[in-house]
């Protein structure tokens, strides 16, 4: 059992990402310890803040115990969602580095077609800098997601199978990556 | 005189972008009325939040009154400082689409040589959506800021005559967009 | 009836990209005189080679002459064709700076979900340099584009009243941008 | 010794990067049997043209008996070169997918301060789809390289020991991906 560290880039109670947070946690169960990152509590990023509050270490030791970070968001704005980045300039800011090297994914949706691939792309970019190492294949931009995903349920069986075979990639490209 | 807000990506006091912000108001005196933006004092957008407190709606309005927006804005791990993402999410869901068809630019500069360039693209492709018009040149990215900028002055002339000339070229620019 | 260059990101004959330039063509009647600029025939764009040879300057002759330019292309790889890029890599080096000030817009397909999106948000940074002006809205992302167009013909027609629009639009978004 | 394979990005014979390769194969010796992969002579890419010229076969197998690849490669107008981009929409059409799992870094230069930046994060994201894994760090961006690569040479000697570091990271990068 792996230990991986959850992301969730939406603050709303019926957020998509929300749920699939929760079904990931569940398909993934035998593979890894699924915990969350609480980003909502965090301050603004400002760097005369000096030591970083609690809520910030806090975060950044999690991430430091962690051997894979997975980021479920959605597309704000054909960006990443400001209160994710906020978090990241936070943790980027911690002396330890706590995602220097470690494996990454995303798991990403929206209502249309393009299923959040702007925000993951510039994600991607991000974790150059954070020296991230994010995983290749499969990307999972999951399209249509209001059809996919109701009342707190993913109910389509081919998204879910698709995550599925997700987790025993990202297990497997987790134990690839040397600590 | 074009009224034109600012938005400020950095919240520390000692920031270049906040000198940047100061000098460019003196700058443009004569062209711009320059105000700014907060976005210090947001909450992080959340979708459940309706309607829109009023420090966001101020905001919104703020924009919507101007003729043109300026982005003073570091770059934070490749990309654009989540405080400043924040504030575009929630003006991004205000119906009256408050960025739509305005003129905008970027002031960005970094203690390195890159001067903010990876959030500057970003940033532009963030304003596709957002419907914001994106001025082409100059681009305005300020490598070796720590040398140019000290104890809230811009201390080196070519700078200075460079965002004079900005100036100019913004206040054509917004001329030219139909509104 | 505004003169508009259109480049076609595609070679090979059955390109739906090719059709696409076909029926917007016959779409556009009444609005655009669209012409194609030709690519294939370029040498790669190689500094050494000057001047330029006479295929270079006729493509870049034609952009001058035009109102507008219209890119029809596929993504390859996560990005603008080689062979695309390669004409704008050429023309970018005409001292006449044939794209600069002109208005643009894009039209891509794709067999799967994405409709060539990672493609235009490359594109549109290459833009900022030539000083293109993106129109902003509508973004023309063709999903299942196997399904839409066949045998040389778009026989999808929400997309065709789509294209329609978008005509419309185009026309429109050139006239707004001062020459 | 590892075979690593170098695409260079720009044909015209004073380019840096073109001096930058030569000196990195001097630098490598001892740790990377550094070769070449010709793009020059390689028709543009066009589905139709089946089976593959041996111009490309002859491309792809050097990639595939590669161990890494390295890009030297300018920006051009803000992305990859087109020359570049289209060996690389070759390539990524062979069906032994040459460039699956490859390591792979990039050096690159600019007149400006720049140091190619631009182009680096579009071949990043192309790297994406051809299931690279490009070394986070360190990031080879050499500005101001008019002023330190003259006449065929590298003549700033702060930039040489920078590469004789990078030679030992990607040297260990390439051991740490598993093949």
């Amino acid at each position: 059992m792996k230990k991986v560290i959850g992301l969730v880039g939406s603050l709303r109670k019926g957020s998509i990402h929300r749920t699939l947070f929760n079904e990931y946690l569940n398909l993934s169960k035998g593979h890894f310890e699924l915990i969350e990152g609480e980003i909502e509590n965090l301050p603004f990023y400002n760097q005369d803040i000096e030591p970083h509050p609690a809520v910030v270490t806090d975060l950044s030791q999690k991430i430091l115990d962690a051997e894979g970070v997975i980021f479920f968001s959605p597309e704000y704005n054909y960006s990443v969602p400001g209160v994710l980045k906020n978090a990241l300039d936070w943790v980027s800011r911690d002396p330890r580095s706590p995602f220097s090297n470690k494996p990454a994914t995303i798991i990403g949706a929206s209502p249309g077609n393009i299923g959040s691939a702007r925000m993951q792309y510039h994600l991607r970019q991000i974790g150059v800098f954070l020296n991230l190492h994010f995983m290749n294949r499969p990307e999972v931009m999951i399209g249509n997601a209001f059809e996919k995903i109701k009342e707190g349920k993913l109910i389509d069986e081919s998204t879910r199978s698709f995550l599925e075979k997700h987790v025993e990639s990202f297990d497997k490209f987790i134990s690839s990556i040397p600590k």
